[in-house]
Parts: structure tokens; C-alpha cells; sequence
């Protein structure tokens, strides 16, 4: 009889990686890119110049913004330099908070897993499956 | 004459918001959380208790599982706790590695927003557009 497949301790901590607080608009790579340059300028980023910060193409970042946009986590401003017609994108006080609280789940996840990857490392080299236990 | 639309400043960063090392397979939220356990217990999680610790069912855990087992990220093993048939999921070498990089590149997104996260709430308070410039 073997207590393993009971699961009681387990149980006890059933959803603690859910992660629930890394809303999918957010966390999304380019996304997380783009809130997290737009967090270090508070009075928002010209579209190109976020283009270039990010690496992505126009189409790929209008497309994040416009997602950001209709989440209400970005404010998007046009005017002009001059005579050229430009874009500014700005964090909205929603997306500074909900960034916030993202940021602090992902530093959970950081302080789940970061403890682990010593004692990863050395466990791994001695590891056994249990008698009879075959690689799928 | 504005210098903003320049970004010569700007160019000197191109790139630094990308965070190339978020590899997709890695960062997807749900598999995030299912290595973040696995990385906590180096002997590997039964599959119904990883399904409890991550708040999947069934079929999210396995189609999740089977991404990561095509990437080499985890070893799925099959045996018997008594006579019901098992599998245990495990984190490969190549996981662990792979994993403590993309955890690097995750410190390094919350390095570069966290000390903004104060400024930005200072800031957000005192934005004006610039003269003429409406929002989209």
C-alpha cells in the first residue's frame, strides 16, 4: 500500500500553481514587452520609438495595442511632430494597476520556483522511477 | 523642431523590451505553473496530483503535457500504484536548464518595471497631452 497516489498533502495545496492573477492580455510575451516598456515612461511612447524598444513590426504592435486598447490598460493619443502624424502610447491608470497586481503574481512564481532549481539540480543526477516504472 | 520623433536615445535600447528568452513553450500561463511545480519536487508529480496543484482538468493537463514531453522539457513515466496504472511527470535535464533561463530572462522583466511602479503612479497624476494632440 502506498500513500503516494492519496494525495492528502498534495490537497492541501490544490491550485497554488493556478497562477489566476496572470490574466492571459497581460502575460501574453510581446504584450508584457509592451506594458513593461511603457511603465518606465509615464507620459507614454511614440509608436515607432515602441516598435523598436519591443522589436516588433507595425502590424504586430498595432495589433497588441489595439488588444490593450479594448482591455483599457493603454490610452492611445494621435497628434503631430511637425507636420508627420503620430502615435503615442500611453499606460492608463487601470493598466498601471492591473500591471501592478500581474507583476506581483509573477513574482510568486519567482519565489516558488527560484528556491527549487539548487535542489533541482542535485536531485535530478540520483533520480530512479520505482521498480517496474517505464518511460511512456 | 522636436527631437522626440528622432529616437536616438531610443535606438540604443531597440530591442531591450523583446525578451527573446520567454520562450513561448515555457511562458504559456498554464505550463509556467505545471514546471513551476515540477521544478519543487525533483522526483516527479503523479499526473492526478499535478492536475490538482495547477487547477487543470483532464484534458488541459495532457495536451499541456504532451507540448512540453515534444520540447524535451519533462519525462512521462507509466507503472502501478497497486493495481491502478499511473503517470508520473518529471522535468528532464533539458527542462530544468531551460526553465532556470527563462526564470533569468523573467527576473529581468520584473527588474526593469518594478522600480518604475512607484514613479508611474507619481506621474500618471500630472499627465498632459502635448497642445493639440487628442486621444484615437
Amino acid at each position: 500500500m502506498s500513500s503516494r497516489g492519496k494525495g492528502r498533502k498534495r490537497s492541501a495545496e490544490a491550485g497554488h500553481f493556478a497562477y489566476t492573477g496572470l490574466d492571459r492580455v497581460l502575460h501574453e510575451k510581446a504584450r508584457l514587452g509592451i506594458l513593461t516598456a511603457l511603465i518606465t515612461r509615464p507620459d507614454g511612447i511614440l509608436f515607432n520609438d515602441l516598435k523598436e524598444l519591443c522589436s516588433l513590426t507595425d502590424g504586430n504592435l498595432s495589433r497588441h495595442v489595439q488588444v490593450l486598447l479594448e482591455a483599457e490598460l493603454v490610452e492611445v493619443w494621435k497628434g503631430y511632430e511637425g507636420r508627420r502624424p503620430q502615435t503615442l502610447v500611453r499606460l492608463s491608470a487601470t493598466g498601471r494597476r492591473q500591471f501592478v497586481a500581474y507583476l506581483e503574481e509573477l513574482e510568486q512564481v519567482i519565489r516558488d520556483a527560484k528556491p527549487a532549481t539548487r535542489a533541482a539540480a542535485q536531485r535530478s543526477k540520483s533520480f530512479k522511477a520505482p521498480p517496474g516504472w517505464m518511460p511512456a
